[in-house]
């Protein structure tokens, strides 16, 4: 299962990265890196490129001991463990386009196994269709494997990016999931199949934004929309606290951060501006698919 | 003795605003503001002046219970508390100018007392004698009251704005003290003297730089600067944390963090660069007075 994990998130990785030079038209740089401890990985940024300012995917696949503070701080018993996954983050230049993240991790503590993922959509202008088509992918990804998965997971994934200080989410959802164990062979199967459907959820917003010119205040919004997305990585992702803890590869850890950000002192947005509309959004999660209103 | 503590942050405010309008020659916006749990503060912001991209000078006065979580991570019994100080982080716009923070509080818990305070020095040009300069004020600062007060707090100072997952100090220290308690009316005189020694050691060293021409190369590494000073508040900062914890006013603890910043990969700086040179005193915090060697 560890190595047909490995194989599959660097499948992913490769399929990913591939589409995305298509459609930016700039390489990725790309780092083979080793981990001291045991395991490594290959980095991929892409920066300053025709549509994104900076895209980021990576594959790993680590083993050795958990430190203490970790070991007691994640399910299960034991010091030893192994992980595999991909993770990327791909922070457009054009505010209409939203950023995204996704994840699928794979992993092994002294016996035990589970997986995790998912995917996020962090929106700087409000689509509701492009909102509604991601979470439709992510829906039906799921839906081929387990009805009660969507709802439960888009659930999941408002309560995870939620940062608890500015009593808003960090984007619109999408699906998170975490310690996924049972029937191994068909949690695997659905696991490979939400990480084939990261393309078709992200790329057909894109197409239809990329070509659209922003406004000046909307780019400055996008700015400060990307100082939370730090906020949030830095304070409270498992990700990035699980890396940093394991003693990951930095750079590749901390490449979800957004190329360039800013914050500024208490700004508000007037009542019925497209902003405060984005933030009455972030701070009421919304049933996207009607799924609750059907149950 | 918590009046005359919290009289004294605030006359060190004003006198503090003051001298940074002269300089800037832009005005402070200023909010009063109340904590619902008890207490409030007076936040003032100088944003996009002549000198200062951003300026927070913040004085507050805030009293109730800690919560639970709060109380088993600080020293002391109870969940009674009151705390006062003033806290500012100056963020030039020009990367010859060093950006500064200083803070200096006074705390009870449930009969407990205790000082806290300090301040260090970020620079994005090396200008030994700047560096020299502002350890100098704090040096003599502290020997007006306590020889071992500098040589004690300059090492507190580099080792508490350490990033353990980068390997490297904040800037180029200064000193930091904190659960100073025994004699109340000498700790408090050297509180206070150490809080009027401000301005002397940061001043003179803008008025040597502020009128030189940075280069882009500086602006960039400036920029990516702040995104360390970023993390360091977000993961580490404790007066962050206990704002966050306490139901702080949000915008009053997130002032510190700089107008505009930059995140990008791997960026490496070649040896013998102004940049790479920096690095290194970050990574090897140096004795600028040359105490130890008289030790």
């Amino acid at each position: 299962m560890r190595d047909q994990c490995a194989r599959c998130a660097k499948q992913l990785q490769d399929a990913i990265t591939e589409r995305l030079v298509d459609l930016d038209g700039t390489r990725f740089q790309e780092d083979v890196w080793q981990r001291p401890g045991g395991g490594g990985g290959r980095t991929r940024v892409l920066a300053d490129g025709g549509l994104f300012e900076r895209a980021g995917v990576n594959f790993s696949e680590v083993h050795g001991e958990f430190n203490e503070e970790l070991a007691s701080s994640l399910p299960g018993e034991g010091r030893e463990f192994f992980a595999t996954g991909m993770s990327l983050v791909l922070h457009p230049a054009n505010p209409r386009v939203p950023t995204v993240h996704a994840n699928f991790r794979y992993i092994e503590r002294s016996g035990a196994w589970w997986f995790g993922g998912g995917a996020d959509l962090t929106p700087y202008c409000l689509y509701e269709e492009d909102v509604r088509h991601f979470h439709e992918v992510w829906r039906q990804a799921c839906d081929r494997h387990d009805s009660e998965y969507y709802p439960r997971f888009k659930k999941w994934c408002d309560e995870y990016f939620y940062l608890p200080h500015r009593k808003e989410t960090r984007g619109v959802g999408g699906i998170f999931f975490d310690h996924l164990t049972g029937d191994r062979d068909a949690i695997f199967a659905f696991w490979r199949d939400v990480g084939a459907a990261f393309l078709d959820s992200y790329i057909p917003i894109v197409e239809r934004r990329q070509d659209e010119a922003p406004s000046e205040e909307e780019r400055r919004f996008q700015l400060l929309r990307r100082g939370r997305y730090v906020e949030f990585n830095l304070m409270y992702d498992r990700g990035t606290v699980f890396g940093l803890r394991t003693d990951g590869r930095i750079e590749s850890i901390l490449m979800s951060l957004p190329p360039l950000v800013r914050w500024e002192y208490d700004v508000r947005w007037p009542a019925g501006s497209p902003q405060a509309e984005l933030l009455d959004v972030l701070q009421h999660p919304r049933d996207w698919l009607g799924i609750e209103s059907e149950a």
